[in-house]
């Protein structure tokens, strides 16, 4: 069973310093919701975020309103055959310690407004749909407690600032142990907190260059796959299906 | 160089019977466009598709309005480590028979909407930018030209009716050719084109469910990748250039 968390991810409601600015009334206006209830996201207020950069330039902004990264993230993972055979427990860990739990028989919406219209259900219910089984719920969580509470075998997390390895001989690490935990930052640039990688075992960085976080995300769980030799078990399911079901 | 093709994929304008349909309408006085310029798209237009579907059921629509399954493989794909070494060429083919080029070195907007919003200009112009060098460019042209155009030493295509095989034996039997091509369908469900399975020399399935095609794309992309030993490669010359970057 794999682990992976999107660590330090760029979600959260637009701040209260934003409420009033045009770029998100307009948006509101647009979806008939209040400011404070939408999704910051840089593709729709980026004014008003430079805005406050300039006023305050202690406020990292460079960490915030990705909401999109971990979507894309999200797709190639949940649709995964790791994911489909049970052995993957995928969570978004936020830049303000809110840690949102994915049922992983989840089916994501394809369309990214309706997704960030789901974060804005989540973040204003509490779950989603609310009721004993929901699909996604969010509640107040460092990182480090996500990690102790997974009870991790080996924490890997990668960053352009690790130790040069192939993704391949960064996965066969994990193979070997029972319960891996992977950190992959959900924001665009900058590093991890010196919070995320105190908690790593190792750090890894797996290109001479970034990549974006949903390619290293696919390849995680893709080489993990092939460390349990899940692509050939899988088929060969099939084609003791096939058999089974020529006519006799 | 691996040439990535997403065949038949599901890029369209509206088509005329629907732009008077109020969901085109809506969104055309959303965005300041005529309804005829924008892209067909389920998520927005799916209440015009199915009534256009009951209509006249012959009108295959499952495979229509689908423009995020290319954005999602793109973005995949063109992130690429192979990608950045200019060892890969990636072409849209649409269900109408017309193919989009794109340049290697252009950065796709992360949103999915600004994403449409450039398709939507490039239907439009033919070319985005216009001028000398477009990092995009869309012409007539069958899949089978831009096939032979791209002198394949071997045409691969993955749907879930082919040979099961997994995806690092598929790739490992381009490794060794000059031009291989791949086709992914551009498509949710349903199946290639005779016409599509005809122009391959090999048909393999991956897994046995059906995956979704930005999977396989980040797949199969890795697994060339590593065919070719690109990470090592690559993490070789990082290593290098920090050793000179040392202060003497």
């Amino acid at each position: 069973m794999l682990t992976l968390v999107l660590a330090e991810s760029s979600i959260e409601r637009v701040p209260k310093q934003l409420a009033e600015h045009p770029s998100v009334i307009a948006q509101a206006q647009r979806r008939g919701k209040p400011p404070g209830s939408l999704i910051l996201d840089r593709s729709y207020h980026h004014s008003g975020m430079r805005m406050l950069e300039r006023q305050d330039p202690s406020q990292a902004f460079e960490k915030r309103g990705r909401p999109d990264i971990a979507f894309h993230i999200l797709l190639q993972v949940l649709g995964s055959p790791l994911n489909r055979e049970g052995l993957l427990r995928t969570y978004v860990h936020t830049t303000e310690d809110k840690v949102i739990e994915i049922d992983p028989q989840i089916r994501l919406p394809r369309n990214y407004d309706r997704f960030v219209g789901l974060l804005e259900q989540l973040y204003e219910q509490g779950s989603v749909p609310t009721g004993e089984h929901p699909l996604l719920r969010i509640q107040d969580c460092t990182l480090t407690r996500l990690v102790d509470e997974s009870r991790a075998s080996m924490t890997i997390a990668f960053s352009t600032v690790g130790e040069s390895t192939t993704m391949k001989d960064a996965c066969s690490l994990m193979t070997g142990t029972s319960a891996p935990v992977v950190l992959i930052g959900g924001f665009a640039h900058s590093h991890f907190e010196q919070s995320t990688t105190k908690i790593a075992d190792h750090i890894f960085s797996v290109d001479k260059e970034p990549l974006d976080a949903w390619i290293v995300a696919a390849r995680v769980v893709y080489e993990y796959e092939c460390g349990m030799k899940l692509p050939k078990k899988r088929l060969r399911v099939t084609e003791g299906r096939a058999f089974n079901n020529r006519p006799s």
